[in-house]
């Protein structure tokens, strides 16, 4: 039993405590397994604020690492204990405390799972537009910790955008509720969005408010099977730049559908080398406008079949299937490691024929998906076998498809964040004044770099 | 002629630099010239990025006060200089440097006037939706320093939906880029947006990458006249409540339309005590669709006309007239004080009972109207006269409104900053801790506090 662990009992009782080898072990990473660091000493799990308040004061007079986790579905390493310490276990500070559909706004607890929370919406016919496909398990608190996205992104925006105000607990124990259930806000510096997206590394988001949507009337399903990859990327960037909206826009190579085709009913033909999955959303009238209008570009640019799916039934398989992609490649590969490209929407195409040079010259296996229509691409470095020589083929067409990102002006993140997956990248995409500012920052809400350390950036020696 | 005017014409030349008294006389106060501070001891208008970074390296060495500025047409005497110094006037820095149409991203300088990048986008078929009603005038920089809002909020959000990157002078002369063209991005603290609403506090904004949107098909507008002031606040609650989205939402009251007559054409019989003029816009069959949904709703509450504009010339003129509601005011009376307040929109007609109790109970004349759509609320202190009478009673009525407004879960800004109006109330809204993170995150940015002190809380004795 750790002297943490033992400390921490004293806080919150016997049964809101792990500090067994064997209960702490489970917290050493996140989705990401390949890169746990260490154990935690202790895992604690709150259920109220006043819980983390009294949890942060111990640990920041006693200057602890804390690690604020959620559903530990991520895809970055960004709950990964660094340096052991505690880990927050949000996950049952779970409550929807209220869906005022007047104001069209909810306020959650941080641990509320996405599906459950979206259940609820559905019952009465409200909209929360994010979507991480890790939307079964992932939590609200995690989402907002890790700007996450999904295909939604194109039309909707992702987690920041509906973000209205915070609980959060700062890392000396203080509670802070930036923001509020207003829909616009100019009072002074925009905190909450300071810490959407921050990974833990500021303080711990307890509960928020977020902004809500009617549920679109109509929605409508269509799958393009292009003759090859190239050809997909140019049909998304003719999609933007026609201003047609689609609520999701999804780029699949062939690998990927082979393996969607197992959830899709009935499959796919395998005629393509890539595949667009799209939904339109909005009036009856305004789908069918879409419909005909994307119809006709696709087809304008020779896909080789244009699919409207108008059975609702066999619509939710593809959006299922989809979902399942990640999971799906992890039954079938050793290791799968997901990279989270943004580019400006119009050089998706030059990515995309600059990931394919990539897997030919590095001889990595790079599947390939995305959130097309927001620029947001996944290229996945497949391991058929664990070996030393794969692990070098892999860290190689990792950092080459980093650089082509930035190269194109994009990002190394769109919604995953950068926890310790890709902090060494930090500083190639930033620059080192604008990571300082950020250390700055970091300084300001936490002297003691007690929050979620060693993220983001390149940690100096302690 | 002063020394810093003396030094900045060795950093710019002379044709960039005004010093002499009756040419920075202009430069000590916004639109809300009766909270002028001090005239700026020189002002400086640089042209290129190096420019600025240049004036602030010298700032920074020689602790001298620094206030950008740019059309001046804020309502919060963001750009009023409190301790002299520097006045950085941005509008020169005005080009237009990329429209990305396949992209659907605008590069633009900070001085870029509002309505010239409306045009400019206009006759390509893209849309950029934020219109603070000053946006014949106003810049793309002050917009994104005061997260600049407008009618169209309700449905588009405010400025910084739209802000997805910047380039930037910190204090000390470094130029920063945060952000980019992507759409999306989870890598690293959120800068971008820290700057967005930040009131040229931390550092400058030199340009923009901004998000475009298409140009809507159709576009309708709809004015409603109501029996009341409270039917028209419920009405508005109920349209959100339906989940119906119009492009704007505005709400005024009668002695508004009067003002607003002469520029409507033909003018709005004065029927009820109050109005809701609304836009629609999205394709032609969602544009009827929305019509119907809306007209049932008003109809239905017992609205007294609801008057469908078909006419697009006719539509113009009642948002033309919306725009000079402002300096349509400030020509019958001798101040107006523009309140900003914004509350959750249920609370909307609880809003208007305790604005009309306070209107009575202290005697002060307040006229109301806003961006109801999105809670935005603008309650105006109506000068008849300047008198130490008058004054009084105007501070105490906006004192009760801003109580109000709290204690109502609002915000004591939704659009227009805080600057020097409204820095006594910030701590009443935010706290005593957030205030002091505030302050904390700003000596990250700016150690010797010279970017614009004295604004958005209540500066210590220097």
């Amino acid at each position: 039993m750790s002297s943490i662990g033992k400390d921490l009992r004293k806080i919150l009782g016997d049964k809101q405590v792990l500090d067994l080898p064997e209960d702490v072990s489970a917290y050493a990473n996140d989705a990401t397994f390949y890169i746990a660091k260490k154990n935690p000493d202790a895992v604690a799990v709150p259920k109220t604020t006043k819980d983390v308040s009294e949890i942060m004061k111990y640990a920041f007079k006693n200057k602890i690492p804390v690690v604020p986790r959620g559903a530990g579905s991520g895809l970055a390493g960004g709950c990964t204990p660094v340096h052991g310490g505690i880990v927050l276990d949000m996950k049952k500070k779970d409550r929807i405390l209220e869906i005022d559909h007047k104001n069209m706004s909810a306020t959650v607890e941080c641990g509320v799972v996405l599906n459950n929370f979206n259940r609820e919406l559905a019952r009465q016919g409200l909209f929360y537009p994010p979507d991480p496909q890790s939307m079964s398990v992932c939590t609200l608190g995690g989402n907002i910790a890790t700007r996450a996205g999904g295909p939604r992104g194109v039309k909707y925006g992702t987690t920041e955008r509906y973000v209205t105000g915070l609980e959060m607990v700062m890392p000396d124990g203080t509670v802070m509720t930036p923001g509020g259930k207003v829909m616009k806000m100019s009072s002074g510096y925009d905190i909450t969005h300071l810490m959407t997206g921050s990974e833990g590394t500021l303080g711990v988001i307890t509960s928020a408010h977020l902004r809500l949507l009617p549920m679109p009337a109509a929605k409508r399903t269509i799958v393009v099977t292009c003759t090859t990859v190239d050809q997909a990327a140019e049909i998304v960037s003719e999609i933007i730049a026609a201003g047609a909206v689609p609520a999701m826009l999804e780029f699949l190579i062939k690998l990927a559908i082979s393996v969607l085709n197992k959830y899709i009913s009935p499959p796919l033909p395998l005629l393509g080398e890539a595949y667009l999955l799209m939904e339109l959303d909005g009036s009856a009238s305004q789908v069918e406008d879409e419909t005909r209008d994307i119809k006709r570009i696709c087809t304008g640019m020779g896909a080789v079949d244009v699919r409207v799916v108008t059975d609702d039934a066999e619509s939710a398989t593809y959006w299922w299937a989809r979902s399942r992609l990640y999971p799906g490649m992890l039954q079938i590969f050793k290791r799968v490691i997901t990279e989270d490209i943004t580019v400006p929407r119009n050089s998706i195409p030059e990515f995309v024929r600059r990931v394919q040079a990539i897997a030919a010259s590095t001889g990595a296996f790079i599947g390939l998906a995305g959130h097309a229509g927001d620029g947001n691409m996944h290229p996945t470095i497949l391991h058929t076998e664990i070996s030393e020589e794969m692990s070098k083929k892999a860290e190689k067409a990792i950092e080459e498809i980093i650089r082509a990102g930035l190269d194109l002006k994009g990002t190394i993140s769109g919604e995953h964040g950068i926890g310790i997956h890709k902090n060494k990248f930090t500083e190639l995409e930033h620059g080192a004044d604008q990571i300082e500012l950020m250390k700055k920052i970091k300084a300001a809400f936490d002297p003691h770099n007690i929050m979620n350390p060693g993220k983001i950036w390149i940690e100096e020696a302690r």
